[in-house]
């Protein structure tokens, strides 16, 4: 299922849910994929493109204007995708809490054991 | 979100898909859990821990049992990940043919390139 770690990222659910509102272009992808720099943008669009998720459009305008749509089987993955989002989002504080409250049981731990 | 790339891995869809149906132990886990490493499973279960999507449970029998359970956020993520599961079952053939192209046609534009 190697190819659940491809699709189930970040950077992919970030772009994959972008391009279910339409074909996108890469500068917006820049702009609303948050934290995604140029070049991860450009493999994981390199990536998506090469696992038939998405198409690749070159426009003979100048400058050229290239546009990614998502095929039928990336359109499958924006529900589970927007879900997943929208999880994260609902329990990021709970998962932030969860954290400190086991860093701190596992500080002692080692302290009682050291 | 990077809490996303955490769950969305795998290892961790394999875990949690397997706890959706009831405490887990982790022999149970390295066997259902096709192709991980034990310390793979140790790390990701820890981390699961750490993330407040699993509770584990160390009952004192000789040899100590230590179970598994799955949390209210984790169970929210059951439906998203047995759909993404199931998405890339579905889709396993079409994608190592979509790949199998890319590869194909980026070679020849590197050899018509060179």
């Amino acid at each position: 299922m190697e190819v659940l770690d491809q699709v189930s990222g970040k950077w992919s659910i970030g772009i994959l849910v972008a391009a279910a509102h339409g074909p996108v272009r890469f500068t917006e992808l820049e702009r609303t994929v948050n934290g995604i720099s140029r070049r991860m943008l450009t493999l994981t669009l390199r990536r998506l493109e090469r696992d038939g998720l998405l198409v690749r459009k070159v426009y003979p305008t100048v400058p050229p204007k290239v546009e990614y749509t998502a095929t039928s089987a990336a359109r499958e993955l924006f529900g589970p995708l927007t879900a997943l989002t929208e999880w994260a989002e609902r329990h990021r504080t709970t998962i932030a809490q969860a954290r400190h409250v086991y860093d701190l049981e596992n500080a002692e731990k080692g302290s009682a054991a050291g």
